[in-house]
């Protein structure tokens, strides 16, 4: 019978091919498949089943921090988007246009949202009048669509599912407060429910959003050394306000222009889990995230006695709050081994007649691959003791894949020759402030700006790249 | 203080104009904000906070049923949606076509999904190939587009937010079986969570979906008498299996084509909430969807122990499992009482410096208004009771009005005359099953078939219209 299945195929070493190593499990793990419209992608179950809890576990931090989700219209009419000049025209060249209703023509061609600073805007135009009206703190869950060139799955799509926050505040010091709060609720999420560590930081100026006046990010570390821009929360100030005529009414009588924020992240945070943790067997899922916590395959199934226990060990897991699936399919055990491995569930337990005999189980950790056998008695403390023992486990290796790439530089050499060395990674380095070094340096290693990072060092006197004296502290890197 | 304060305006009274009292609810009650995107909406985050609420409700049955959620391309390229003949004759005169990316014209035109079986079908031909991958029981919640001349708030716009299940079975009977349980979950949902009775039956061929052997609907009565299709359950048969190419090899070895259902509702639910429960005062939301189940008023709350004693008894009510909200603002009482009346929310508890010391507090229901007075020892049970009472009541009202309003006629000016004497409502007469006759009885009465219920009666023998033998029971009305 095991032969007419599915066989779990090779994927391709990490060592080897990175790049394809993630197309493979991308794939293979069943997360995404294609489709026939260029640069978007199907989101399978299993895939969804990732972003729903990521959005399930974000969406209670907003709510905790005061948030309210909103709907907006997913078009935008070309008029309103260039209402705000940098934002056009950092959006205006990769939007896709609608331009029939039906067979007609349309009036005026409208856009589908690649961002919806523009419609938030006109709404709060329309609402706030008060200083009694702010803070408005919304936020959006919905899709969005950039037109890419070059695209790949969850990284870069031309369309994309994602969050937007969009605030409003009477003061810039509020604002200010709001956008740095965002950061550090996405940082929390990133590292205690996906169990990857970020550096939290400024962009440059060259690398801000359109529109804003500063960009705050979380760059996350992949496996391969690349960085991953993970999340970004900005502060406008008064400029989309001026553009959109939104003011209030202060204390004072006196009438003013509020303050704005943006924040997002999407399900890119997908690519950067599989970047993170995955292995040569594929995926390793956060247990927070993973759609399956705890997979159980029954040894001997058909021994009696065999899967009524395991339906009652399924069943004690899920009353202790475990996501939990029990694979009685007449697959062979080999065959699911493989399968959940690929997947990334964290834990796997064996349950077959000898073990029933002796009140046991196994239970097999999918990051270290240690087998525990475990006393039925204390079946729930011990898979939870695991999952917390996997969860810290996983964010550790992150952790010193950072501490392990990251390279402190005084000079170009010393970065093309860190980066040779020792592969891709972070790297550390002052830097004038000059946009001509930023790129020079570019240019020259490979690696751009990725942020300035919040926790300042002075790890030389002078730039990089001139030599002249500075001041600033930047990561660098390549990134997704 | 009070008299700066947004004073809640007066709407419209439903008997004088219903239209005008809709329209009033959905702005006053901040459900949605109109946009410069014509026939496009802000929901706002009280009207959002509904949707979500029907979402996580929703989301449950479906789950609970089997199936999983997924996500597919919001684009349909033109050669996508050609592809079922039906389909593409239903729906191609309305979609929005999107026709460049960037500055640059597309190869191809595509349009935005206005419902998505090309998309799921293209991907089922690519992953389903044996009898060991069906079922496929897939759902997605997005937003679509159809590209309507008259639009109404939720009831009708341009873009609106939905599921759509989709599934596949190796046999009609599976399917046919789907379409039915489907079509039960949502009946269910109405009658249990949103508290308005529906009736269940099949459309007649002129009123099917485009591609479908069979569509099934709900259809609930409003208050001014007019019907509402709630929800549809559509039997595709193998029509689009053939179309799209999705076989499957069957455990003899043969290959054959699928059959599919597709089966949806959306925000127009919304809608139906206000129209069914709604009243002179506002909104009458039902308890298992209302964003605020129970909104605390402090009464004399500058007084000592007041604002102490509210908080508590919002913690104990949050403890209880509901959805409180305290409102200590320095609007006044009254503005309060009318603000959460518009609203809608189902119970208002008063407290003051007298019922404190009376160890009691009043509670107020929204749809009777009843004041009780209320022990404070028992108050998670008595607030239990009194909204499980208002549940009970708002459904039994929504059920009267059907009664009241379900007219057994025997030919057109029999339909005339009841609609005449009692306003609009269901009219239950016998159909010979002429096409012709649907469009007579249309034509001379004004109420067109909405549905041929699954509880079948005898009323007569004859057709309505043309008085021919006719065997069956069809309910006809005027339809939102």
């Amino acid at each position: 019978m095991a032969k007419e299945k599915k066989l779990v195929s090779e994927i391709t070493s990490r060592d080897v091919d990175f790049a394809k190593w993630y197309t493979d499990i991308v794939k293979k793990a069943e997360l995404i498949e294609y489709s026939s419209v260029k640069g978007c992608l199907v989101i399978r179950p299993y895939g969804y089943a990732i972003w729903e809890n990521i959005q399930r576990l974000l969406d209670k931090r907003f709510k905790d921090t005061g948030h309210e989700n909103v709907y907006m219209p997913m078009f935008i009419p070309e008029g309103l988007l260039n209402r705000e000049k940098d934002h056009v025209v950092g959006f205006a060249p990769e939007v896709a246009w609608v331009t029939h209703g039906g067979s007609e023509p349309l009036t005026e061609r409208m856009c589908v949202r690649p961002t919806s600073e523009c419609l938030f805007c006109e709404h709060y135009a329309n609402i706030i009048t008060s200083y009694r009206d702010l803070p408005k703190l919304y936020n959006q869950w919905c899709s969005v669509v950039r037109w890419e060139k070059t695209t790949r799955p969850f990284l870069r799509s031309r369309e994309f599912l994602w969050q937007e926050g969009h605030t409003v505040h009477a003061t810039a010091q509020e604002a200010i407060a709001e956008t740095e709060k965002m950061l550090d609720v996405y940082a929390d999420f990133c590292a205690e429910d996906l169990n990857m560590p970020v550096i939290k930081g400024k962009k440059t100026e060259s690398d801000k959003f359109a529109g804003a006046v500063s960009t705050y990010c979380i760059e996350a570390l992949m496996h391969d050394g690349q960085a991953l821009q993970a999340g970004t929360s900005h502060y406008f100030g008064d400029g989309f306000a001026k553009a959109f005529d939104i003011t209030f009414t202060d204390k004072d009588n006196t009438v003013q222009h509020p303050h704005q924020t943006s924040w997002g992240v999407s399900t890119r945070l997908i690519g950067g889990i599989i970047m993170a943790h995955g292995d040569d067997s594929g995926l390793v899922l956060p247990p927070n995230v993973a759609p399956v916590q705890i997979v159980i395959i029954p040894v001997a199934q058909h021994k009696e006695g065999v899967l009524d226990k395991a339906n009652e060990l399924k069943q004690r897991l899920v009353n202790a709050g475990l996501r939990v699936k029990l694979d009685d399919s007449d697959n062979s055990a080999g065959w699911k081994f493989a399968e959940y491995e690929m997947k990334g569930v964290p834990l796997r337990l064996e349950i077959g007649p000898k073990d029933i005999e002796a009140n046991q189980c196994v239970i097999v950790r999918r990051d270290t691959r240690e087998k525990s056998f475990i006393g039925l008695d204390n079946l729930e403390q011990s898979a939870n003791e695991l999952m917390a023992a996997l969860t810290q486990g996983i964010y550790d290796k992150c952790e010193a894949n950072i501490a392990a790439r990251t390279y402190t530089c005084c000079n170009t050499d010393e970065i093309i020759d860190a980066l040779s060395k020792n592969g891709d990674g972070f790297v550390k380095a002052m830097w004038c402030g000059d946009e001509a070094c930023e790129d020079a340096v570019k240019e020259r290693t490979g690696v751009g700006s990725r942020c300035i990072p919040f926790a300042q060092e002075r790890v030389s006197d002078v730039c990089v790249c001139c030599g002249k004296p500075a001041d600033v502290l930047l990561y660098w890197g390549k990134a997704y």
